[in-house]
């Protein structure tokens, strides 16, 4: 039967490193405007200890999301041999569109697909390129509607990208600021005939009554800020309860959907989003199917030195652990593994893929 | 067989009329930041004459582009008749996400289809709720996408709209910014069982080379203006003339591949741009068949008193027509229309489709 192969990845890693002593100079200011008295080091240790995040990374000045989407999608296309004239679709997920250094404005017309395709230099007017906004999930949902057109026969070929420069809409004095990274994950995805590799299964849920606001534009948190200006603002808690009670089950449903025990399950790539909360997603999943604790490295993790940089951490982990870049972690022809993502909507999805 | 058809459509007419004397007064600029000399009046008239504006709708000041979505979709969905709980997607198509008055940034996390899901009051966690950027043609790109999700057995109904407040990122020292208002247009669309209505063909092309900057993000015209804030921007002539090279085309092959003769074709819905190029391409479209002319009434317009909403022009048209609030323009059961549209990326697309 024919399915949906991933058979390229590529990722672009910023090169503009921020440990977390970057930010010991940095005043943090409370939702309420509060100065945080604490030291800085203790709430960078707090923080480092809670998100696992040691450094995080930012692109250049010069760089913006659809170059860095462009340089991902090199390294994809490249990876997986095909000539990029052939592609059907491109489709880029991403949230704030192309933001410059020291603006405040996003800028998506025309969209980062287009600036991508242009960039690749395709000329094939068939190769259709649009992005998508579904927060931090959209580059699992592409994967998704990638995998849907294929299904109705519309295209058999895509690139399908995550990329953002969260650097450019945080605000400084937001102690959460300190997660937001940039990058960007390209993926090729073809539909073939196979001998039982590719998607699986997926799974996808959007709850958009009080969950609509726990990921938001908000004014800064500093005292004296123009208020007409927003930032990336995240109610913490609010997304941490979210992402426990739902994500597990979005996790089991796609697991269960796909017919493939959870035994058999090699690897869970889950969104780098914070480490205590994907340790305890992961945990609640195999708690779900009755064990009592997940299996070690199951989960790998790159949000120690890359932060949370929205749809490119799945991309961008993945093709570290094909390309043998993470320690500890690897996966080989046959595998089964799990994608699970959750984000600003609030949205959740999830894709059971066998190598 | 299974089809997707249009069970309801809805549309949200701003209620700020602004009429081509309000403009009067208006200072205009060159791209060189060179006073245009001509009297206000002749410049205006020169205006209407070709685009066949006459006046256009803004909205209120405390309405957002989620705000007008969210009630051309009530429309839409009390059209049809559908539960609301009961829909599996909420596609929106926008380009510059909401941006308030008087702001300068675009908002769109939560993406907008979140905030609709919101403001539609759906709980329903498994009706998907995502965005899409394809310039003008993001609505007809957003029917196509759901006829794929449909046609690959993920969802059987869903709510695509298209929605933008344009006045809220044009240039006021830019002639061209007289062309763009706001609006927004919904449609119910469901696949089932059909006597032959529905969808019959799709055509889609993305032209992303030279094509790119034809519509962009740019400085003012204004000579004192801050060079960092950025406004919509048209290479007004780059632009009819790749519309008239390739959306004629792209619609005969869309029609081409429907199996239905050019003479049963009812009606061409395309999108409000500017009406001599919509005349020019229409015309086009027939000289592709061999005829001298395009049949008189084959093309409804409503730009003369909506102007250029981008995305929102098609559904609210068809709205209009279907309502018959359309002089002279009547659709019904059976009928063959066309819809097609083109806008940033360069992107064009076309459907036909049997009511």
């Amino acid at each position: 039967m024919s399915r949906t192969v991933i058979t390229g990845t590529g990722s672009y890693i910023p090169t503009e490193i921020k440990t977390n002593k970057h930010f010991t100079k940095q005043s943090f200011y409370t939702e309420d405007n509060q100065l945080i008295n604490t030291e800085p080091e203790i709430i960078i240790e707090k923080f480092r200890k809670i998100t696992g995040i040691a450094e995080r990374r930012y692109v250049k000045k010069g760089l913006n999301t659809s170059d860095i989407a462009a340089l991902a999608a090199k390294e994809a296309i490249k990876d997986s041999g095909i000539d990029a004239e052939t592609l059907d679709m491109i489709i880029v997920a991403q949230n704030f569109g192309d933001v410059d250094a020291c603006s405040i404005q996003s800028d998506a017309v025309p969209a980062l697909a287009s600036r991508v395709k242009h960039l690749l230099n395709i000329s094939n007017p068939k190769c259709i390129a649009y992005d998508i906004l579904f927060g931090c999930p959209g580059w699992l949902q592409g994967i998704i509607q990638a995998d849907a057109f294929f299904k109705a026969g519309i295209a058999t070929k895509a690139l399908v990208i995550g990329a953002e420069t969260l650097s450019r809409v945080v605000d400084d004095y937001d102690r959460d600021s300190m997660i937001f990274s940039d990058g960007a994950g390209a993926t090729i995805v073809e539909y073939s005939e196979t001998d039982g590799s590719g998607i699986l299964s997926s799974s996808a849920l959007s709850h958009c009554m009080d969950e609509v606001n726990y990921i938001y534009m908000g004014k800064s948190y500093a005292p004296d800020a123009d208020g007409a200006i927003k930032y990336m603002k995240m109610k913490g808690r609010k997304v941490y309860e979210y992402a426990l009670k739902y994500v597990p089950e979005a996790i089991k449903d796609c697991i269960d959907k796909s017919g493939v025990p959870i035994e058999n399950i090699k690897k869970v790539f889950i969104h780098q989003a914070n480490e205590k909360m994907d340790e305890a997603i992961v945990q609640g999943l195999y708690k779900l199917y009755g064990y009592e604790e997940a299996p070690k490295d199951i989960m790998p993790m790159c949000i120690h030195y890359l932060g949370n940089s929205s749809v490119a951490t799945i991309p961008t982990l993945y093709d570290l652990v094909l390309k043998g870049k993470e320690e500890n972690h690897s996966i080989q022809k046959g595998d089964v593994v799990v994608f699970a993502s959750v984000g600003a909507g609030m949205n959740i999805n999830a894709v059971c893929y066998r190598l």
